[in-house]
């Protein structure tokens, strides 16, 4: 574990090439996300960078410097493969930098497959985990909940979705200040008896675990019954494309049933500002991204299409978890949980 | 297979007493479904129908009859034992009415699991069918969107899903005419190469099979990418109630950010109308109820808290089903499949 405990300044190592709007967005977020306490390391061709800076207005600095890295992975790659293959391209370059103490934090707004494939082969597994898992946040008005995992593994075992609950939990209470999480198992009925053999498996495993409620459905999700919601990663990828999907669907359908009208469209004028503040706080781009619970080290795999906001938001996410020792404390509630299961429950 | 071909009239078995508001809106459901071509079976406790008619100042007619069944199924009670324990309930003798071919259809507003229990143990298989889906059609103006597994099987095999494929094809088009239906596997990624073991055997099983696509991922439901989702019931159950849930959640968004103004809630005034048009459109009620596919006999289970306009639309969607034909059709092309499979194929 690389990190140092609660750092006056976090240096976030921002894979600077990934993403469909790279580097000039990636580099607009860094700029916007640096402040006293987060300084950013601009990994990717330095000539470049120093051009997307400069297009800002903006030059090498105390809080943004550039790390030449001369490969890059494009979204077409298959992920895995293409990490092994490209030792210098900047999303393996910004996770080393984090294995060698420069940065605390990776972020990359590029390829999901490669972000994942890079932080697990060069900042490994916190000891004791069987499976990193992606933590996304999905966008509430009344409060984050967290959907655990959104597609690091199409295939789980009940003790992975043991380990995403436990995981998932820290995640909301250290760095999005939830008080006392509540878990719930995404299944078809909430009786603990309907479900896929795994479900069934993993309702036993979870009993008795920190703030475990019990299963939900797919409606309880955006109505929050749980902050935190443990699912496999097949399930929760489907589920997590599938919100946004029918948000954006359901927007659609109120602009043309508004736009369809006369006074609709007056109507529809008046709502406006109102709709897009209302758009701001349900859109993917509030957090800009996903954890990767598990792995030695803060790695959050931002949206490749999220425009600056996102990257800016998805450093600030990663500042936090860096500044709260998120691994430190993953790893040793691993390690009580595997080592003492009965001490950790209640 | 009892019902008889292109009958003049459909006559619909209704489970009157099934759902929250039973026999209330069932009643009142039936009364404004009937017409020419449509009859409808009442069946239930005769005296609560009785004065549920009288209610709404009818009574039993050529075109309404009541049929006496004795017991109940609550939804506090697990489907199959219930309908083992209740051979008088009101969805059992519903479904022996299609049995003995008294009736062309039945439809149950109530307990999923018990229509869907009473209908595989009265109605059986059609021949060469391994497992009964359930097919949902989710309400898109553009045009109508099956998803089938919605929930009949928690787990699948990857030949179930072929034949998902099949029968929610055929569905598609002999019951809501759509022409050449395209048939989406639900998945994670689109390259064949992501996904669940499961969806992977099925991505190679189902290449070749009519109208397949390939895969797709949750946020194509909503953009109909394709006519027919195929995926397994926990994995069609999870995004059913998630959709239906997420849709309730932004209008519920809509509203709060309209109303957050005072220009906003004079905008709201107006648009309002338009917005209750696009609800209309969007709602699950539009079609109703979700048919059981590859049982013997029309099946079609509506949605447990539906009021009577869900109820009408239920029975118009069974009675389109018996109409077409659609058990012959679907243990024809099954048939053909099994014999043949390349035959089948194209």
């Amino acid at each position: 574990v690389a990190h140092t405990s609660s750092p006056a300044t976090v240096t976030v190592a921002l894979d600077a090439m990934g993403g469909d709007h790279a580097p000039t967005e990636p580099v607009r977020g860094a700029l916007a996300a640096t402040r006293d306490d987060i300084r950013v390391q601009l990994v990717g061709d330095r000539s470049a960078l120093i051009a997307a800076l400069a297009a800002e207005q903006a030059d090498e600095s105390d809080r943004v410097q550039i790390v030449h890295a001369p490969e890059v992975i494009t979204s077409a790659e298959d992920g895995a493969r293409a990490v092994r293959a490209k030792p210098d391209s900047s999303v393996a370059v910004a996770c080393r930098l984090v294995r060698e103490g420069q940065a605390q934090a990776i972020v990359s707004p590029g390829h999901t497959g490669a972000t994942m494939a890079a932080s697990i082969l060069y900042l490994r597994r916190v000891p004791g985990v069987l499976r990193p898992g992606i933590a996304v946040i999905l966008p509430n008005p009344e409060g984050p909940v967290v959907l655990i995992d959104a597609g690091a593994n199409a295939e789980a075992r009940p003790e992975h979705l043991r380990q995403f609950a436990l995981m998932g939990r820290l995640f909301a209470r250290d760095v999005l200040g939830v008080a006392s999480p509540s878990v719930g198992l995404l299944s078809i009925g909430e009786e603990g008896q309907r479900g896929s053999d795994l479900v069934l498996e993993s309702y036993v495993l979870l009993q008795g675990t920190p703030g475990f409620i019990g299963n939900i459905e797919g409606r309880d999700i955006p109505a929050r019954v749980a902050d935190v919601v443990v699912t496999d990663g097949f399930t929760g990828n489907v589920a997590l494309k599938l919100m946004e999907g029918t948000a954006v669907f359901m927007l659609e359908q109120v602009r043309a049933a508004v736009t369809s009208s006369l006074i609709g469209r007056i109507g529809g004028l008046l709502v406006r500002p109102s709709l897009r503040a209302m758009r701001e706080k349900t859109h993917p781009d509030t957090y800009g991204g996903a954890y990767l619970l598990g792995v030695g080290g803060i790695a959050v795999i931002g949206h490749g299409n999220g425009r600056s906001r996102a990257v800016t938001n998805a450093i600030r996410l990663a500042a936090r978890g860096a500044r709260n020792d998120l691994v430190s404390r993953l790893a040793e509630g691993i390690n009580q949980e595997n080592h003492d299961p009965a001490e950790a429950k209640g």
